[in-house]
């Protein structure tokens, strides 16, 4: 195919280091919308901080000369209409909305790199023949309210008014309330639903550990692992820890304790890329000289392949009655979560695998252990999902970081694809 | 010896169910000082229920006949003075607080059993040749104050003002401004400290299920188990559930479940009468997509031998510190309690053996998982603990039950040792 040849432009170190900086600046701006006393960031879904960053990303889009639309759920795009101005568009960008004390770098790197691309493309190559879109997403996180992927869900039909509806944040404000008290949910405004995207591109920093200890620049993302949640709870007999002998109790914490360690193992024999973590315990009554009656915890299973992740879980529930069973403890197990793995188009992974190549860039086809806006979209259009790396892995925090290089190099990366999408090969 | 033969009461059917009449309606009379909704009582030190229920004591005492007395620390008793009246007393009860929301006849059915018998024996056998006293003890549970055996501590010097001062309870009320409100710690009033008692004997409920499963009425206590416990901390790296593969993890709850299932496995091994608990356990963040990158939990382990218990606790703690260390985890060990094990009086317990088979009532000799005012008194004077059995072992809830006729059995089982000591043998 050797469509590193089309390009007509040629990304030098000066660029590069234009590139980072740019990003760098951007992110830095977003970072004050939300910024938190210990250097973390929380921009909530409707809040101020979330009205004022999706602002100053309009005025970014104005300033650069993009045609600028804000739906009814938020979202905010910036358009460099094509000369076929008919045909679909190419869209890239993704959430502008944090965890709580989040970082400043999950979500707004890959809207930034949207807005750096267009801008590179608009400037050196002109208009395409195809429209070209930047995106922020209004929601994806799920930290406001009990709902996810609420920009990208809005787009493409995933996400509807009957989603929202008796829904709360933790103060009691129900979703449509704080939707209209930003200025949203009008039906005067754009319709968020929409028909005319081609193809989605999301570039996003890698939140994992994988890319740094590999010592690779950039994930190309085949799939998007599936997940599956459960709320696991275990009773058994509070009790005297004192005058109980170890053969007369039904001690519900020993009971998690030895499925804890069986999934633990079970999941390293199984091997990459499945992941399974109990994050979340808790014991009644919690006191040290009582045994405990009840355990609840919480279970996280993730693969991307929906039939291996399906027999894992079954296989450790299985596993997990048997415990209970043998140590006369009930158990009670509830689905909380229940997504299905999503796959990348293999189109424009292979492209983007070509353009690493072409680039001289070291990159990896891999998995990704986290949900984000492509999953949604991969149902819509085809999509493509890149990473690059995160410092020490650390996402949702303070700490989070990706170094100036890497970010270039995934945006030189983001405006070869766009440029073959949107120029090369016209509408 | 026949110290059986030395009675001249014979208590039969009609008389024990009398016995068994008499303790519920104490029982249920102190259960209305702090009655709780859901059918438990909290009479906590020096609050309203306590003074309550320490008024009632008091006016039943005086009602039979015995001479009163409640000392600067709040403790009752009520004394049946013997012709040696310069002879040092029979001491026999328990405490009168409660746990929050706990059960009846915790404490109470052993002052219950003192004021039941010392009635029957003054009715019975008149004047005793040395002085018998039933009393309630102001506190022991520890339930209030971080500081419990504050009743039996302040009469035998185990506790003293050095032991209460800055102490406060939950709502910042300091000890003794708690206990100068309900109308104590005044130096004109009786001294706590005393140094005229003979020997101490305690009837408690067993709070355990050993005798029920064992189909055994009395329990005569050898030793009360020593106490250790511990906190642990495990520090790890809390990290993304999807991102961060089995291999690259430091999870905190992990390896605390490793320790767990080791900790009851060697504890298994070991036997009775050891038995290890970790009861309490909180994991941060706490949160089901989240790694836990800390783990707290606490350690009880309890054995009658000071050696076993010591060589257990090294043991265990030298397999947690390779545990963390092969995981990468760093971890904090803080001992929060050391106390040693306590032996009973071989002559006393070798009286109520004897006089359970005198009886033809099944009992066992065994060891007290559970801590007791009788831990305090050994230190003191000659000491004995007695049990009766707690239906299905609950104990600190409002479920704690114990038959009639088990109560009615030891309550025939202490008048006996009381008569022997107070009578047959004279000061």
């Amino acid at each position: 195919m050797g469509e590193g040849a089309d390009t007509p432009v040629s990304i030098g170190e000066k660029q590069l280091a234009q590139f980072a900086a740019e990003a760098e600046t951007i992110i830095n701006e977003l970072a004050s919308f939300g910024a938190e006393a210990d250097g973390g960031v929380t921009r909530l879904l409707y809040s101020e901080a979330w009205r004022g960053g999706q602002e100053a990303l309009a005025g970014r889009m104005r300033r650069m000369g993009l045609e600028v639309r804000q739906d009814q759920a938020g979202n905010v795009f910036g358009r460099l209409t094509g000369m076929n101005a008919a045909a679909p568009s190419i869209l890239t960008g993704s959430h502008v909305d944090t965890v709580r004390c989040g970082g400043s770098y999950d979500g707004i790197y890959g809207i930034a790199a949207g807005l750096i691309a267009l801008r590179y493309l608009k400037l050196t190559c002109g208009q395409p023949q195809r429209s070209l879109e930047a995106v922020s997403f209004c929601e994806e996180e799920g930290s406001r309210f009990p709902i996810a992927f609420w920009g990208s869900g809005s787009i493409t039909g995933f996400r509807g008014e009957e989603h929202i509806r008796g829904i709360y944040d933790d103060n009691g404000i129900a979703f449509r309330e704080a939707m209209e008290a930003a200025g949203f949910g009008n039906p005067q405004q754009p319709a968020s639903r929409r028909d005319d995207i081609a193809a989605f591109i999301e570039l996003h920093v890698e939140q994992g550990v994988i890319l740094e200890r590999m010592e690779q620049t950039i994930g190309i993302v085949d799939a998007i692992v599936g997940q599956k949640r459960y709320v696991i709870e275990l009773s058994g007999e509070a009790n005297h820890a004192g005058t109980t002998p170890m053969r007369m109790r039904k001690d519900a914490l020993s009971g998690a304790a030895e499925m804890i360690v069986y999934l633990e193992q079970e999941a390293l024999r199984l091997g990459e890329p499945l992941v399974a973590t109990v994050g979340k315990i808790e014991a009644v009554p919690n006191t040290s000289n009582v045994i405990a009656g009840k355990v609840t915890f919480t279970l996280d299973i993730r693969h991307p392949g929906e039939a291996e992740l399906g027999s894992f879980c079954g296989a450790v529930l299985t596993r997990f009655d048997e415990i209970a069973h043998i140590r006369g403890l009930s158990m009670d197990c509830r689905k909380s979560l229940d997504v299905a793995p999503a796959r990348m188009d293999h189109g424009l992974s292979h492209r983007l695998e070509q353009i690493c190549q072409a680039k001289s860039l070291s990159y990896r086809r891999m998995v990704s252990g986290a949900g984000h806006d492509a999953q949604v979209f991969q149902r819509y259009c085809p999509t493509a999902l890149l990473f690059v790396p995160s410092c020490r892995g650390i996402s949702h925090s303070p700490e989070e970081y990706t170094l100036p290089q890497d970010m270039a190099a995934g945006i030189a990366v983001l405006i070869e694809l766009l440029y073959q999408l949107g120029y090369a090969q016209g509408g």
